[in-house]
């Protein structure tokens, strides 16, 4: 299989280079833009000032660093294979677990679409967890955690700016439920990432097929442009044709943890017929997907046999895909769910491989109308109880959210998340905050998207301008990630995220000194800028172009402005 | 002239209607959305339930009246002309009062680019006010005022939803200064809207040609473009060739006020040297603008002499193209501008012709860094003297606001601007709460739009894509106003503007009714979104296409969700 059509090989101006760990022997991979020196005449001579480089949060993992070799056909190196081993409570297995598993592997008809080098898949050891939130219990700073900590940190110490985040924070801050790390250990490829409030707001790309679209290529694609633009963590919701062999694909070559909602998959399983849906397809359906790297799963167990009563009064009714399958379920067996009745089952699985669970909101308002209504709160109200009991298990927990919110309600949703489920990190969609474009509604989301993250949501999903309407494509998925990095930026600069304005300051800068490539490459989408600005002028940005399109050579505000500074400081 | 390109003169699914003053003979224009039943099969019979029809706020003026001929050589019917001349307090002048309005009026060269039919400019009798301030404070209820109130209200009241806006109130908030309608009399053309906060939010958009761009027939389609897609009013912000000409084919055909910068004219007539400007030319260009029928002029009175010492402090400096001018004189001549000190000649002159005062934000930030800082604050204090002045004259004012501020910081200003400026209205550029994000300017900005309409402020001043890179080109400016209407209808619904869910309602039900020519009728850009649609179908919607391509047949929640819903009825 080859990817075409993307480059994810190179950031324009830029560079990867790599922190050392003091705990442990790790690399942390970063993006490095090198910035031109400022440029003044000075008494008639041209005299340069240099302008420090900035370093940027790097997703695109090991693509962007062109001392390794990768190839979609081997799969990335195996980054934490190493420390999973070195800690010697799992092993890898003489066989797959699940039975579907089993059943795949030995169609030699999908020999042409399967992934070429499957191992087999690891495990603990029997009577271990092995999940992150157990370690940061047992008081054990993980590489993985002092790998985020590296991370979330960047050049802060060396420009002076003050963090409180420190691998010891980091334990803390796991062991409390209060963030986690998804890091299944079948996906060694993935750079450790943390999702809490006291870090850095994250945001997901959701990719995937539907009955009517596409191929693993494409979807493959998807996934590494995602990363390329700044995803952090990935969900494949596909629900078409193979979706396990696609699986294996998006997990191999993705340095970000990977998310996926196993009822979709269960659901095939029973050819579309909810009612066939039992307890023994969905724990299969878990351990397949747990024994290839899913890293978390989104899991509706909140919703409940009442909920069909509840949701008949709406709008919009449940506009959950995992919700409205649950809830058919409960109501055409008159009984609560298997996700909800098996739960410390699920627990007792996903602790042996370290898969976080993402407790979906099925009922998650689809309207306005809709918002913060009974169905909704009493969910998260459910989902509270579950964190509990998945933190008994040291399965590490996030909250999924909203949805369709107005501006004024979604401080409620925050607050009552807070105080529900414990600060388990939140986890939602936008939410939208009106529903009138259809078209627009990345746009409609970001704007809720920011606000709640600035309150302490811990990662965003992204929404795209197809939502709605049609499945995003690879320019969607662009416009939908870039979207939701100002979302998230915006959120870290009003919650005061230490060396958040690091960005801005550098990137305003450069502007006020029409260093026009650097304020490129410090965007967060340096061709697009690009590209606008060649439409007005035809030819790439020289020195001594000292205005911009919009004033026009003769208006420049900032080129006034800097002559006035220039001769107020004579 | 022609405009091509783009078609202006029909709404899908819609309808334009009047509603009819009871105070004075007036209809005012509005969009009214014909949805298609409900269909639902009940006891194996199909059943159809009407939906009612949707009001939307029209700002395209008469070009989607099917019965109103347009023709853009002609100019707009004179809607306000018959109210102007009833009051008896204006006359028709015999000449043009400004030199350089009657010098360009006599060169012959210009024939070719000249608006056909100019008629003499009208001014108040001498001694007299014609400001709806002024008659609001006489307790003159305008057709103007009951205009407003009527098309704020929309069907609220055959909707049962209480609304506090009647022709009294609109009348008192614009005597209090809180609300100003942008009405010159010599733009009879323009159907008037408020701006204040106890009314819906506001979006202008900006056009205009630069020394690098574009023809007059560019500007007049990019103006129209605005109105048809819900820009509130427009400012000629032009500082290339033929200015006076151009603005004369925009108002001409404007159904929206127009603003301008007077101050970008009179540098041209000065060549572009800031030093040479003097009052004199300013007045007459000021005269000139409101014999053409500018309905308000952004005026920079608030930058003082001490600002330049201020802003050389700052990371990127004045990046107003009118503060940087007028801070660059101020140094220049080492004096306070003639704006500031020619203040209230100038609000004599305006109250002539009622153009009302936007009092430019010269010290705005350009970057998160410089963000609520001393030069900024200064200016807004005052503005807030300025604008006591202005109210002394009748003279109707708004106050321009930031910027680029990150959300934490938004609060901040809208507190102040209340504080300082007595409740005038706010009218905000964005703000852009981050500056990483160059070519998604429109997303950076109308997060903090959002938040800002949310906290009061009255009009929201567009941002497109290619803020800070080059001009907006029709596509831009389609893109901006439909991303300022979800910021602006967002706030509203946040802030809980009477009738602002209806639409948002409309549009959520006929989305679960799978109704999705409605669902395209109803939303902000209906072509955009039957086109997404579409990618992924290939075909128009039809009655039994009960899901989206996000989900697939199989899997679509809301469809699970109706079935499961009428499971419970029976």
């Amino acid at each position: 299989m080859k990817i075409e059509n993307i480059d994810i090989s190179v950031y324009p101006g830029s560079e990867k280079i790599y922190m050392h760990g003091e705990i442990h022997p790790i690399e942390v991979g970063m993006r490095v833009v090198h910035q031109h020196p400022t440029v003044k005449i000075e008494n008639g001579e041209r005299v340069e000032y240099p302008n420090e480089d900035l370093f940027i949060y790097d997703t695109s993992g090991p693509y962007t660093d062109p001392n390794i070799h990768t190839d979609i056909n081997h799969g990335l190196p195996r980054l934490r294979e190493k420390w999973i081993e070195e800690r010697g409570d799992t092993q890898r297995l003489d066989d797959i677990s699940s039975e579907y598993g089993r059943m795949r592997r030995g169609d030699a008809s999908l020999d042409a679409i399967r992934f070429p080098y499957i191992e087999n898949p690891r495990c603990a050891v029997p009577g271990k967890k092995v999940t992150q939130m157990y370690y940061a219990r047992q008081g054990v700073i993980t590489p993985e955690m002092e790998y985020v900590a590296i991370r979330e940190n960047m050049d802060n110490k060396r420009r002076g700016i003050k963090s409180n985040i420190t691998p010891e924070f980091v334990r803390q801050e796991i062991a409390a439920g209060r963030a986690l790390i998804p890091a299944n250990i079948n996906h060694p490829e993935a750079e450790p990432m943390i999702i809490g409030k006291g870090f850095s707001v994250k945001i997901n790309t959701n990719i995937g097929n539907s009955a009517l679209s596409s191929g693993i290529e494409e979807e493959v694609a998807k996934a590494l442009w995602s990363c390329y633009w700044g995803g952090d963590t990935l969900m494949d919701l596909s629900t078409g044709d193979n979706i396990h062999e696609t699986r294996e694909w998006i997990i191999r070559n993705c340095p970000v943890p990977v998310g996926t909602v196993p009822i979709y998959q269960a659901l095939e399983k029973v050819n579309g017929r909810v009612k066939d849906l039992t307890w023994e397809i969905y724990r299969d359906t878990l351990i397949e997907q747990c024994e290839q790297g899913v890293d978390y799963f989104t899991i509706h167990a909140g919703v409940l046999r009442e909920h069909a009563g509840l949701v008949s009064k709406r709008l919009t009714g449940c506009v959950s895909r995992g919700g409205s399958i649950m809830m058919q379920w409960t109501v055409e067996h008159d009984c609560e769910s298997f996700l909800y009745t098996h739960f410390d089952e699920i627990c007792e699985i996903l602790n042996r491989y370290d898969v976080a669970i993402s407790l979906g909101d099925g009922m998650r308002p689809g309207s306005i109308f809709d918002a913060n209504d009974r169905a909704q709160f009493l969910e998260l109200e459910v989902l509270g109880q579950l964190t509990t009991r998945a933190w008994a298990h040291d399965v590490q927990v996030m909250i999924e959210g909203p949805g369709h919110v107005p501006m004024n309600k979604i401080q409620d949703n925050m607050d009552k998340e807070n105080r529900e489920c414990h600060e388990a990190p939140f986890y939602t969609l936008g939410p939208l905050t009106t529903d009138i474009a259809p078209g627009y509604d990345h746009i409609t989301s970001a704007i809720g998207a920011a606000r709640i993250g600035w309150l302490g949501t811990a990662m965003l999903c992204y929404v795209t301008p197809k939502e709605h309407l049609s499945l995003p494509d690879l320019n969607d998925v662009r416009e939908g990630v870039i979207t939701y990095k100002i979302a998230a930026h915006a959120a870290d600069l009003a919650k005061g995220f230490p060396g958040a304005e690091v960005r801005d300051h550098a990137l305003a800068k450069a502007r006020y000194d029409f260093r026009w490539k650097d304020q490129f490459n410090l965007s967060l989408d340096p061709e697009k800028a690009k590209r606008f600005y060649l439409e007005s002028r035809k030819t790439e940005p020289g020195a001594e172009e000292k205005f911009c399109s919009m004033c026009g050579p003769n208006f420049c505000a900032m080129r006034i402005s800097q002559n006035i500074a220039n001769s107020c400081d004579k």
